[in-house]
């Protein structure tokens, strides 16, 4: 099989650049090792920034996340008894979206057929070929038959642990790395919120993060020692941690119910560069991992796809290189920022084993002074909805 | 003797202190161990806050700081070859006064004959009795006699390593610290500035910060091994090695000179909590230190004065105890969030050996946000000019 680009891995990734370049008439094909159930059961984020929001309006595909997604204007960061409100339709005049990465996921796949883009699931031993080349291949196993695509590029939408990134030899490319002492438990019920926005919690017994899927549908979490099982925490446990830690006006609302997914992630700083290396472009958690506090993961995908598109759609609508010789500059100005407010947020909303009085006593400043300073809350606020693209 | 505050210290918190209780009649001795001369020949900090140019000019003693200081409308961060202008003017309507520490505490120094207060210099073996109580009193040995201040309260204003801090029992105050892997080694050099305002470096050599006390003359650090000595730094060397790291356009226009002063001081965060013992108020270096990245230590000890200063003339002029009550709290309020900015803008500006790549990447990041954003220039701008009171 022949076509211009070959994208491994159809997560939001991979598939909002496949409608992307579809919509300009590029030819490509997604391969997906996973089936999509497999695809649509992982539990990820749920808090879409403008970037986001903005490629699926830009593809038409925004009207059940219009119907169901709920707008937050705010968010909240809780200490102890006091609750920090960030005002971001008052502070930025703009807002997040709510809904979660499955339902975005589930839009995009549906939408494929009728748009002509060709995914192929249970796509096993996908390799990558000749990417410093102009005429790279991937090769793939399906129903026990090898496969190959030729391209002209390779989109890798694959994940930390796909073989795209791998691809690249290591003397072209740097790692940057922090893992964290902790993990995160979470969460998912078919309970109503405790309260209509997020709140991020720093408690003296830890981290917690009250979230939502929908107005009946909630997720929280807890960080926990590494060394910690999801067997360790039955429900009733978790839902007590949760009370203690979000504080008595939070518990007062909680709603407790049976867990409908319940694991722990390990949190990690994570970024690779260069982000493109010949006709191989990385997008997404391929090349770079943040830690879920502020919920850039999935942003910072979309707006690596949207870079990635308008690279691409130039180089073959319009014989433009320029898009692709800047991605990996363009792409990565973002995620660093991205990766620099994420670890921010984490540092001070956790508990670090290796943080004595001095650095405690710096959260509890850095959260005195962000309730009373318009500016550092506006900071947040720019941060959290998402800097300019 | 008998007085209402004996004031511990004579430099500048203690003469602040002294000359704001004088002027509302509150009775009042300050005990320096020291001589004039060796208070003077301190060589410290030049950058002061709204708060204490707002003093100078409540006790009428601005004249001179007026007519020799320079406003700094804005400050610099450089970071290899960039300059990111903070421009604290149009950002939050505000300035910073540049006037050398050894100035402000001659003109206090100065004024205090003609205004009644009474400074007791060369005032050895200083020691704090009965703080508990309501009969405080302090003794000291001059000339070879002892001697024995009895007062109402008494002000501890001697510095990190005076004794009434230590006359606090371990028992209960709470330290917090946090100490530092280098230090700054400190030029003072009649020559022209570099620049019209501070350059704060972050360079890959290391910190380095361009300031100065006067138009002619300048005030340079970088930051050295603690193992270093002044001895291993000629002033050659240091000029070099400042030329590299605040980088070609600062580096054009430094004027070289011989060393009037040099040497290498420690960085500290500290506080001590609580500020206040019974009878014993403490001010300044004795409660806290900040590492000097930020300029925050003689401002802040101009803030405790001044909440001082309101507590002890509402006690003697208004019988209440209110302001007494609330000192500890309300100075430490404060404390904390100068104590916030001093760190992060250290670890902002300069190398840890503790931190590798991706620390140092976070360190990129950070700066070229706060290039982009008013939010995060804005929040910089407020916490240099200084907090509201």
């Amino acid at each position: 099989m022949k076509t211009q680009v070959c994208i491994i891995g159809a997560g939001p990734a991979g598939l909002l650049l496949g409608h992307l370049l579809r919509a300009e008439g590029v030819d490509c094909v997604v391969l997906e090792r996973q089936t999509p159930d497999y695809v649509l059961g992982r539990i990820r984020a749920g808090v879409l920034e403008t970037i986001t929001v903005s490629l699926m309006e830009r593809l038409g595909l925004d009207a059940r996340m219009k119907a169901e997604g709920l707008w937050h204007d705010g968010v909240n960061l809780a200490d102890g008894e006091r609750l920090i409100h960030i005002d971001m339709a008052d502070l930025v005049g703009n807002r997040v979206m709510v809904y979660g990465q499955t339902e975005l996921t589930r839009d995009l796949m549906d939408a494929a057929p009728e748009r002509d883009l060709e995914v192929i699931y249970e796509a096993a031993d996908v390799a990558l070929h000749d990417v410093e080349s102009d005429a790279p291949y991937v090769t793939y196993t399906s129903d026990g038959t090898q496969h190959r695509i030729d391209a002209r590029f390779i989109a890798g939408c694959d994940g930390f642990h796909g073989p795209s990134r791998k691809a690249i030899p290591a003397s072209v490319g740097q790692e940057f790395e922090r893992v964290y002492p902790f993990g995160w438990l979470g969460i998912l019920a078919d309970v109503p919120p405790c309260n209509h926005e997020l709140i991020y919690a720093n408690h003296e017994r830890g981290f917690a993060l009250a979230s939502m899927r929908s107005n009946t549908r909630s997720r929280y979490y807890v960080d926990v020692p590494l060394t910690d099982k999801v067997e360790d925490w039955s429900d009733d446990r978790l839902w007590d941690e949760l009370a203690i830690r979000l504080g008595p006006d939070a518990a007062a609302h909680i709603t407790r119910g049976p867990a409908i997914e319940k694991s722990i992630a390990p949190l990690r700083s994570f970024v690779f560069a260069p982000m493109r290396h010949g006709s191989l472009l990385l997008c997404g958690d391929s090349a770079h991992i943040v830690p879920p506090t502020g919920a850039k993961g999935l942003n910072l995908a979309a707006s690596d796809v949207h870079y990635a598109a308008a690279a691409l759609t130039g180089f073959f609508n319009k014989s433009s290189n320029e898009g692709i010789v800047a991605y990996s500059d363009t792409a990565l100005a973002r995620v660093w920022k991205s990766e620099r407010f994420s670890w921010t947020l984490t540092k001070l909303m956790h508990r670090f084993p290796e943080d004595g009085p001095f650095e405690r006593a710096m959260q509890v400043a850095e959260l005195d002074y962000i309730a009373t300073s318009r500016a550092a809350q506006t900071s947040i606020a720019e941060n959290y909805v998402g800097l300019p693209v």
